[in-house]
């Protein structure tokens, strides 16, 4: 997107945001081990240096503490810790080798990704020296296995692989958001802003595990499709203005891609995301209330887990709004 | 590579080959099923027309049915039509998207895989046309879900993942072998050559399934290392000539590797290829023994079917150097 004929700040400020709070009324709990968590993560991150910066470092450990505190509420320490880690892991390889750096060289995303494959198949292999992030996640593979029952495992290792596709996805894409179709995009955009994995590993931190046929409901399918658009689509509104000031294609995200779609303005654009957002909010927030008033032991669990997850998110963009 | 200084035939038709008689005796009980399963293969392509040239569709479909029917001669009919299908969409695939069509366009592979990934992943998204490989496995998902334990069904899942993402990462390579490592090139060479899984789908077709615990024994872990190595780098001598006779790069394989690694000829890397060839047959020869013997329900079941994938392996190359 081209800077030409723009006139004062940009992105506007007064750009259109989701109203979500009907749905996602607050104040929403958080876990009393919040500092905790950012201290643990840092100390996580001497046994694992993953980022360079200590600037960025503490950033990533600050937000990723006290999201993961507004995510889990209930969960205990260990547990938080663990999904904290995670998280971070996920934002520090992205952040690493995916995103620029990614686009400018994906062969090499490519082979950083395969000795993450490897590991999450779990197989034998020949004798290798993983570099740090391989360290990392081999160490939060051996917590979770831990923690996890096969399924749960089983299910955590295959959204990761999508996670690690879908870094692999937009690198090849950040440039030319033109070959993706909106379709494509709502595909993947819940893997690339990590919201399944969370919700995979909900059960894990909280310690419980739906049944095939509670997990295949259509009240669990729709509220997890509802919260996993909303996650990544508050994402692109909330970030729109920083990636848009950066020097180069429009950012790949849903505002872009409405604009081609519907051949509008970027403030049609917003006031169009919103109504999107707020729509699948008000799916998730009757989903929520449903299952948790009705379903009882694992479904209320995991209806109150996504509720929470989802609050997390909606928390971000209302600080990131008061931010502006 | 290059042809220059080149005389006589390329590659000379007097390269070592490995001897694995010795540890997979024939001679190969097949599967009386193997004609039928060559018919419906063909009849399942007039519904998902995966492949365009009629000539390459009956070689695949010959291939595929031949191979299964080595692979697990004493499946049911219904269970070896379905393994099939599934290895020939995976074959179809490569052909069609990967290799040097990924190699041109790896940001169109990409799209091709996101829209499997979103299948594998099972969630509910955009209404969306599915392309003919979409549909198509869509159509296998279905019929295994309906086999399957979950637990299977989500290996079989995790596999179909890495088999994606090892297309990608060959794509990225075919043209640069000098950026992959050898232990890169043994930790993902079994996924671009589907062996994890045919071994997954074993206990769906076969109809057992592994504890944990079986799953995760030293016996189980090195069979099941020592066929993917073995089942890759087979393929790789067999297939050196037909690749080394295209114009380009060298082909990304062991022989190629191991001339770099050993600073040798093709001769000596035939000979050192043929000698791990060996060893992982001697390995999985006697873990295949011992399981079979000692074991007792599925380890034995589990041992005698990766016995029989091995053998289809081998039956191929002893086939191929005949008709060399």
């Amino acid at each position: 997107m081209s800077d030409s004929g723009r006139t004062g700040p940009w992105p506007p400020a007064t750009l259109p945001m989701p109203d979500l709070l009907g749905s996602f009324p607050g104040p929403f709990p958080a876990s009393p081990h919040a500092d905790d968590i950012e201290r643990q993560t840092a100390a996580w991150l001497d046994d694992f240096p993953l980022i360079g910066s200590p600037g960025a470092r503490k950033a990533l450990c600050n937000i990723t503490g006290q999201g993961m505190a507004l995510t889990f509420p209930t969960a205990g320490r260990d547990a938080l810790f663990l999904s904290a880690d995670l998280l971070l892991w996920l934002a520090a390889f992205d952040d690493t080798y995916g995103e620029a750096e990614g686009a400018r060289d994906p062969a090499r995303l490519t082979r950083r990704i395969s000795e993450c494959v490897h590991l999450l198949a779990g197989h034998d292999g020949p004798p290798r020296a993983p570099g740090v992030f391989g360290a990392a996640l081999h160490d939060l593979l051996t917590r979770f296995a831990e923690r996890s029952t096969p399924t749960q495992y089983l299910r955590l290792t295959a959204h990761l692989r999508d996670n690690l596709f879908g870094i692999l996805w937009e690198a090849h894409h950040l440039g030319r958001p033109d070959h993706v179709t909106l379709d494509d995009y709502r595909a993947m955009r819940p893997h690339t802003v990590f919201v399944r994995t969370v919700m995979a590993i909900a059960g894990i931190t909280l310690g419980y595990e739906l049944t095939e046929r509670q997990r295949s409901s259509a009240a669990v399918r729709e509220l997890e499709a509802a919260v996993a658009d909303l996650a990544g689509w508050i994402n692109d509104l909330a970030s729109y203005g920083k990636e848009a000031a950066a020097d180069g294609p429009a950012p790949l995200g849903l505002p872009t891609l409405l604009m081609r779609q519907h051949a509008c303005g970027l403030e049609e654009a917003f006031r169009l995301a919103s109504r999107m957002c707020e729509e699948r909010a008000a799916v998730a927030g009757l989903r929520i209330t449903e299952l948790t008033t009705t379903g009882g032991g694992p479904l209320s669990a995991h209806a109150q887990a996504v509720g929470s997850l989802a609050s997390s998110y909606v928390w971000h963009i209302e600080h990131s709004r008061y931010q502006a």
